[in-house]
């Protein structure tokens, strides 16, 4: 199923697609290993190849450009660098272990990556918005030989600059999570390895559940994340 | 150095750039090996990492395209279709191993590699042409999961239709051959595994130079592929 919000659910073929909570953990450690957490590590890091040592940029620091940031940091990047337009966001992104953060509202996201990278670009570049213009930053940012991951779910085409990119030996990948991953995130949150409990940002009964999706929607003001519902 | 034609060349750092001939093997079985033979090689095929059993489409079957389509047979694909406007390539396309050829001035490309693929795209698609129309098209024609390795030289930007692709968990690659692959090659032609004297259309002497461009210049009529040049 798509998903669901109630006290009780009845999972078909739920010994096909459910896994067991170990022994220990709370529901917030585990509640966003449901989605972003796996979207984010396999989507963006995954297919992305971060290895130790890398230059990761994240264009987009929402949730999942956060699940990005936190699960890029298991493959010893050199640096991660968080790109958006809010100050807000940005803050957050540090928070989730981003090295350095351009406002790209103010700031040329470019030029200031070209000079962390000794003008070559970064290793790895994700795609965490879903707009024309944020995938086409990614493919200005990618060094030679590097990889773009997109994230993002996008409604419209963009432009692919196929005259600069064609001799640049680059890679670019797309994709729906499989949640392959998720006995990999799971073990790593219950050896404290990752802690996504941040993502959390406000908590309501689910009989509040009118006034949680007023918080979320006004995420402008409230800076709402993610919403927790409880029974 | 970029290219030559002379009887005798010095060729700065040949150490670091030259591979010796293998005894036994005639300048025709080894002179495509500078150039298409790795590129359709490493950036079509390799970088599209095709696979046994893989439906693998070719658009264009020109030079570069013929020698994706000859390489692309060493991995063992369940079939090789190649694509292009001009039935004269087409005809060289099986030639050179193709199983199944498309003419995309009168047929739907697409429907056509649907109907051989169960109605899900092929594995691999290169691009081996060098315009947006055909890039395109390669996107189309491949199937979820699947893979796109442009080896086109491309003078202006393409549609990258992401409204569609993103949830498709396609790799799009591009790249300039490295000839690190010259060494296999060079093991393939010796062994007798691979024969690329078949790219020779027509050869000339050093001083019938400007007739040898003439024909390959008026390749329509004269149906050249590359002209040989020996003194």
């Amino acid at each position: 199923m798509d998903g669901v919000q109630a006290e009780y659910a009845r999972v078909t073929f739920a010994d096909n697609s459910l896994y067991q909570v170990p022994e220990g953990l709370s529901d917030e450690q585990v509640l966003f290993l449901a989605d972003i957490l796996p979207t984010g590590f396999e989507i963006g890091v995954l297919n992305g190849e971060v290895k130790p040592g890398d230059t990761v940029a994240v264009v987009g620091a929402g949730p999942v450009g956060l699940a990005a940031i936190m699960t890029a940091k298991l493959y010893g990047p050199g640096r991660v660098v968080a790109i958006d337009l809010a100050d807000s966001r940005l803050e957050r992104a540090r928070e989730f272990g981003a090295d350095q953060t351009i406002n790209n509202s103010s700031e040329d996201a470019v030029e200031r990556v070209m000079e962390v990278t000794d003008g070559l670009g970064a290793d790895v570049v994700m795609e965490a918005v879903g707009v024309p213009a944020t995938f086409e930053l990614c493919t200005e940012l990618v060094r030679p030989g590097g990889r773009v991951a997109n994230i993002g779910v996008h409604g419209e085409p963009a432009t692919l600059h196929l005259e600069t990119l064609w001799i640049k030996n680059v890679t670019i990948t797309t994709g729906l999570v499989n949640t392959s991953s998720t006995p990999t995130l799971l073990k790593l949150v219950s050896e404290g390895r990752l802690d996504p409990t941040g993502f959390a940002t406000h908590r309501f009964e689910l009989n509040e559940i009118m006034d949680a999706y007023d918080v979320f929607a006004d995420a402008a003001h409230t800076n709402a994340m993610k919403v927790v519902l409880s029974s």
